[in-house]
């Protein structure tokens, strides 16, 4: 069984085939929201004062900071390998672009289907951007080993996931998760981390050399660790209440961004020998608080509360990429070349239980009355809920989405573990020139062309 | 006939006297649109219910999206060449500062000239903006082959024409083309080509050498390449009426543009024998869909309508790539550094085509009876137009542009011909140094510096 | 007396303690402003038409613009040096990081404190990223000169100084200053320029190979240097009133920058003998037209006003990069790595001197009465105020700032001269290897790693 990396016919007939799916799914289905559609004003004109009304002009600039957050930042954070950027940036971008499409759909059939017709405004177009971020951050752990089909079938299945696990947290145990710890990162990184496990490559080492950074490669990877951690806060708001739970939820993850900047750069000082800083901590670590304040940014979790979160993140997160993604690469064969579990895994988990710490202990001295019920929505099916219930309710959700993650990313990897999509051999992982055209400058002798004599690794 | 490419008394010469002449008609001319005015709450009091109401807020976002764009987006974009990228982002500063201020006239006389003043809010900013999109455009076409001075003559001739092309389609014609697919990108995208064409360089191979990439020149195009993308929808969505159509235009241009990365993706692995992607069409051809919703993305497209439009422009802007820019610099003798016809002429021309019929196909029972007079604006001197007299109307615009583009472009093609404005020799084309100092690292033989001997290359 | 530079314990203490400090005045004194609150709704009902009268919606977008130009601006701006650019981005980050938490307690002491607490809202973190702008100001003097540890300590003392400044000028001596003209840059300017003056190190030209750029470093600059320009206008109309003196401050910084670049370009060729241009010139004297319109881009300055406004700084900041900064340092021994006296002192101090004679001509003919009183706040206390009284306090503010720079810097440089932070030797200046670990990629002979038989330089 040779592997044979030429993608001619199977990436250009796989992503035409996903296409067409696309554009006979939308003809099916999609149709544009009311506020969106040209009978807006017609229909609505009783209940409108005016134009700015359009929960379009509540949500755009948000949308077109996560927008941002998914192309440019994870696009760009994951360039630091030294020669890798060509297909960071560019797998990133066909697998978003293909995620967003399909996470329309699937978010769309569960959330704004009504009489046939999935109905689409801004808030969906900022949901499928959520919903392929889990995919760029699985994306994080199987980094330089697949190919953009395995890609793009890794992406068909996780949006897929994604989206189930999304309607059990959201509307079985009615969880709120505005900023996605629980939904995107948690879920993301422990599928992630599934499928890196499954596709372990015992002779990785034999691409070593290429497995790190270059002095520009590690500023170009600065540029989205920055567009990340500066968006964040409105990735954490896009979709919360209108008022002031958007503006209360980019309050605390501004505070705890910064708070885990100075932790981060604490520790990665702290455990160097020669006390100097390591780039790795720095263009992931720091984003670790806007990670972890993702379910609760929305909540009362006050100033001081996302300065603790962010406090604890940033240390809880350099430590990892010191003592843990070692360990999980020598003894639990888990092979995470972003160090995902640190950033989006650990983290997550912390998201989590700090959002149902968080919702436990509402009360309404501090929400308010009409508060509690706002930002709870306890009313309706939910009319009797007590702060305590919708934490236990919060608690259940990191563990539906573990469980979703764990078996998901377990098919999911099993699935692109068969030798039929490209993958490239162990010497050829980390190397633009598998599957792009590279300028000379950058050819060399360390890339192994495909040779018909070539013994295949084992896989 | 030497040329000579020292410009230390023509390029700040033409500089002072283009700004002392913008300094002077501002102050002659221009004034703060009423909304940007101190008197605003007092002459509007009866009128606004808030200060939300201030056409500030429905469109800068959008606005600063857009200049993004001009800026970083057409900078970066154009920086892909191995020694080129001070002049691309440093000229395209340079003509885009220009061109704005020239542009906030020209239009101004156009379509907010009252009573002897210019009157400039938000919208004559992004207006301006994208004038000088189109300039963005065709400076693509000949990058590294002129000299400053020419860029500064061709933006003010270049925005000149567009105003009058913009007023004959917007204000004779009555077109829609808010994301000017026909004003911005067929205007901008035949003009450079008729440029270039004029230009011609036989020679031009002896700068073949510095025509190509470098690896970190491909990435630092690749952060124009995705601000581009990612801010595309509010470009399309900036200046069309507040509401259902803003938002409807940002959804469509989203739906376009995905589609178009995985169409552009899989032409070019197909295209290429070993099924290797050329970053060359990443970079460019996943954009072409939002060139082609310009036009219709206000419209009533339907989000399936978007897609199909951006699957067919990623398969004719890559085709474009690989077999049209070849014949066109062979035969044609049009030399199209940046491939822009692929990128912006064609895509343009689609663009038009695809507002006419969505145009003429527009019914009540689509838009709703207010929403079709308020779509069109089918009232006052337009009352009894019916869609396909829009669609009509739309078909000649197309047309006009290109008329306008030709016969602009052949015109300014031949002041720039003009042996006095600091061309460099052809040996010397895309090559930062002729005009700038450049860093020792990269000083080296390959460029041939000034000599009163050198024999200069007929043109 | 040896320098060490290993900071393993000083710098992972020093982050620590500031941190937790900061948690521990969080937790006393920051809670929600009340539109961040939860009980928004309740309490304000009675006085809100829409949940988009939230000032969040008002002045989110252009807090994200001003946070991308802190983090990924100055960051950027600052990587243009060969072998600084970890530091340049990664510093940034981390004195940012510190000082919007510090700036969010000690503005909020002077300006949001009630009842014993101090409540934050969306507009006092422009105010903390405002208030950081100064310190990044001031890094420019000193950047490749100092540690980490000397950086956090700066960031803790201008910060309060900062403040103190401010409310000496926006409420005692009531001056406008929006856009920080005079709090910002003319602050941050001399007192980094102060401190740059005592650190004076007599040897750095052991460090001068490493004082230049190289291609790829001037690129990564321009990413710096366009989002400032681009996201200006946003800076200084993020804390305007809402309405029309927000549209207008944007559209006179739009115009002030636009002219700039024209005439910083036409200076950067008249004053180079082969007229080619710097990049350094390119990278911020184009700049130079936003900070001078910073505190009249809110007051009827008129557009041509801005025109001529940038037209001057662009030539006055050119002529300081060639002319003043050789001078500063050979004979004022003031050692300004960035030229900040270019970009923000002589621009700073113009700019405080253009709004002392645009509200000194104020008048009731231009502003309309109610105009007049809302952009100069007559009332209350300053019922009685002429226009030229309050130019004659915009005046006085620009002596206040310089004051309070030129002491505060002398103080905290003789603190920073302590040879306890960890400063790299002069041989060791702009050198990241100093405090990163540096892909092998850049390690080379240049860098002198520390040795217990090296003589300390005298400093």
């Amino acid at each position: 069984m040779a592997w044979n990396t030429n993608l001619r016919w199977r990436l250009p007939l796989t992503c035409l085939l996903l296409q067409v799916v696309m554009v006979v799914l939308f003809g099916v289905f999609v149709r544009y929201d009311p506020e969106a559609d040209a009978h807006w004003k017609e229909k609505r004109r009783g209940n409108i004062s005016s134009d700015v009304e359009n929960d379009f002009y509540y949500r755009y600039p948000s949308f077109q900071d996560v927008h941002v957050m998914i192309f440019v930042g994870f696009g760009f954070l994951m360039t630091f390998l030294q020669r890798y950027g060509f297909s960071a940036v560019g797998f990133n971008f066909l697998l978003a672009s293909f995620g967003i499409q399909w996470a329309l759909l699937m978010q769309g059939w569960f959330h704004s289907f009504h009489n046939g017709y999935i109905f689409i405004g801004v808030e969906n177009l900022i949901n499928a951007d959520f919903c392929v971020g889990s995919v760029c951050v699985a994306f994080g752990a199987i980094l330089g080993k697949v190919s953009p089909v395995q890609l793009l079938i890794m992406t068909l299945f996780q949006v897929t996931l994604f989206s189930v696990n999304e309607f059990i947290l959201l509307n079985l145990l009615q969880v709120k998760d505005a900023g996605g710890s629980m939904t995107i990162h948690t879920f993301g990184a422990y599928f992630g981390l599934t499928v890196t496990w499954i596709l372990y490559r015992p002779n990785l080492e034999r691409s070593k050399e290429r497995q790190s950074s270059v002095y520009s490669s590690d500023l170009f990877a600065m540029i989205g660790t920055l567009f990340l951690w500066m968006y964040w806060p409105s990735f954490n708001s896009a979709v919360s209440n209108h008022g002031d739970a958007q503006h209360r939820a980019a309050i605390n993850t501004y505070c705890s961004l910064a708070a885990c900047v100075l932790t981060s750069v604490a520790m990665s000082s702290a455990l160097q020998k020669k006390g100097k800083l390591d780039m790795v901590h720095i263009q992931n670590a720091t984003l670790a608080g806007g990670v972890a304040v993702g379910t609760a940014a929305e909540m009362m979790l006050m100033p001081y509360g996302s300065l603790i979160v962010g406090f604890i993140c940033g240390i809880v997160s350099t430590l990892g990429f010191v003592y843990l993604t070692p360990f999980l690469e020598s003894r639990l064969r888990i092979q995470d070349t972003c160090g995902i579990h640190n950033l989006h895994g650990m983290p997550g988990i912390i998201g989590g239980i700090v959002g149902a710490v968080t919702a436990a202990s509402a009360s309404t001295e501090v929400y308010g009355q009409e508060g509690l019920v706002h930002a709870f929505d306890f009313q309706g099916s939910k009319k009797n809920w007590s702060p305590s219930m919708q934490g236990g309710f919060q608690a259940a959700g990191i563990f539906v989405s573990l469980a979703m993650a764990l078996v998901g990313g377990a098919i999911v990897g099993i699935i692109l573990k068969l030798p039929v999509w490209g993958q490239p051999a162990d010497e050829n992982c980390f190397e633009d020139a598998v599957y792009w055209e590279v300028p000379k400058d950058q050819e060399h002798t360390a890339y192994h062309p495909e040779d018909s004599t070539l013994k295949p690794v084992a896989s």
